[in-house]
């Protein structure tokens, strides 16, 4: 009939209707997922195993921009970063509910487009999306996501358990999301003032990092296989340095990071140095890497050693020792938690 | 050192600053809330239990207006309805999870009041508060709580277990919350208008139906004593009507409501006339009640009847007999679902 893009507004659908559309593409695949979608709240049995619950709140023009962020990539990011903080706690994440709220703006499509990712995240970690509520905005477009996931008692790792001299390890490598953020930034002002389409060529790595950020399921199975259960544990949302003092606060430690130790991945390095970042300040503070730190004791150093997925960074201290970084020459500076606090930098 | 009401701005707190101030207020109760406010997630220990999760999103500007809802009864609303979606599955709440977006406008006085209101409802329903987010949001503030109650699975009530026959019972009176709403609308444009303080007198209940709403744990608790166990259950947050069909499209049925059983409060129904609106309609589409609605075997008619908390309003029908309101001369008519469409009334 038309040749423009389809065009469904959100009030031809109403909320029972937006529910039944997105009911209709949801296959529940957890056997300790009992109800879904559909009654006043979602069932679960939790099958003998305690359950871990997290909630992340993202929020249009604080946490994405999407100007630069397709909505199928934010919808899968905000289940990542639940499904992040369950695996964080050495847990299965196996359901996730979502809360929405969005102005008429968006057509039914966008939500659809949102819920793919979604969904797509929800299969690929194997998830059930179990409930939730849609409501409208007047404004931007808010995604509140809560994840629950299950584990035996004595499997759940804490951000308290941490001892004197144990390692400090992290997976992956650091301060690629945030260079992928400047690069995203910098093509937006640029096409903002001169109307350059944005040159994003070659930066594929960063810009995922970024954009579609995956949470660290592997390393849980890496380290169940190595049989390793670290002594605490954090998934890195606000920054290296600042999930590191989260630790050792909670430990009731100091703890020491080493320079030469970070992890960088050469794009991000040089990417940092082009924008005249300091590539050390970028993976300390950078965030939103989605990766695991933990730290494990001195024994079971050698079973983890050589392992390409994690790097030692550092080691925990008595609590006099405070929180340091030591550089390249044996200096020692404080660690500070800049993180993304959302109240100072994003506000 | 100064006369003016105290304002600490957010940005002096910080997010981990505020985290850590609300984690100060806070004491578990539950034996089942294993971890609190202060790791990646919340741990919950089933004891053997069925899980049940619900989510509420409330946005300012759609579900309330800061101009007259104080920000305690807000924090208090804000957990009491999604307590009301857990009693709807015959479950007891026993933790809630709050994501908070607040703009810098709110000093750290606000969110503290709201905190206040929230942490009273866990009170009065021995509920705890076991995690959160907070970040900022560009403008309004925006609350999504995340319920979780527990129950042994055979007593789950579900929307689909009505059968053809069963009665339908409605707890407390309906339409009042929706005329509180109406007279702080009003009040408000002549505010606005004239300047004038609000007048408010008189009209208590239906006020505080709107503004403090209360979830019906007294009812569940009632059944229990009876020995009634409700075949289907929905809470009313959209109006009796649209929960009714809930229940019969969910059980594959049709339903009968005779508007002369409605409990309309005589304040509510007065309030209603004044308003030049038809008291029924109130009573059927009005919404944000929190009554529970539940089905039940004509066989436990004797052990609920004549209880002044529970009113037979109709009962379940065939599917072919479709959802039918049937008026004080015996007149039948098609039972709508106005309900709160989110994208319908309020976008």
């Amino acid at each position: 009939m038309s040749d423009t893009p389809s065009r469904t507004e959100l009030s031809a659908l109403g909320e029972f209707g937006l529910i039944e559309r997105l009911a209709s593409r949801i296959h529940l695949v957890q056997p300790s997922s009992v109800k879904g979608i559909g009654d006043d709240a979602a069932v679960i049995d939790p099958q003998g195993l305690h359950q871990v619950v997290t909630t992340d709140m993202l929020v249009e023009g604080v946490h994405f921009d999407l100007s630069y962020a397709p909505l199928k990539h934010l919808g899968y990011k905000a289940i990542v970063v639940n499904l992040s903080d369950v695996y964080a706690m050495n847990a299965t994440p196996r359901q996730v509910i979502v809360a929405l709220a969005l102005s008429n703006r968006f057509p039914v499509e966008a939500v659809d487009e949102l819920y793919e990712g979604m969904l797509l995240a929800c299969r690929n970690y194997g998830v059930d999306l179990v409930g939730g509520d849609t409501c409208s905005s007047r404004s931007g477009l808010i995604i509140a996501v809560t994840a629950i996931g299950a584990a035996r008692p004595e499997d759940i790792v804490y951000r308290s358990g941490a001892k004197d001299n144990d390692l400090l390890v992290v997976s992956g490598d650091l301060g690629g999301a945030f260079m992928g953020l400047q690069i995203l930034e910098r093509e937006k002002a640029v096409y903002t003032e001169t109307g350059a389409q944005p040159d994003l060529a070659g930066h594929d790595y960063i810009l995922e990092r970024q954009l579609k950020p995956e949470a660290r399921k592997d390393i849980i199975t890496l380290l169940e296989q190595m049989e390793v259960k670290p002594t605490a544990m954090i998934d890195i949302s606000d920054g290296l340095a600042s999930e590191a003092i989260h630790i050792a606060r909670n430990s009731g430690l100091g703890v020491r990071i080493y320079d030469e130790k970070l992890p960088i991945d050469p794009h991000t390095y040089q990417t940092a140095r082009d924008f005249n970042l300091d590539p050390t300040t970028c993976a300390l503070n950078g965030g939103e890497d989605y990766e695991l730190l933990f730290t494990i004791a001195q024994s079971d150093y050698d079973k983890i050693k050589g392992n390409p997925n994690l790097t030692v960074v550092g080691h925990m201290a008595d609590k006099n020792s405070s929180y340091r970084l030591v550089d390249r020459q044996g200096g020692e500076h404080e660690l500070t938690a800049q993180g993304w606090d959302a109240f100072l930098k994003r506000s």
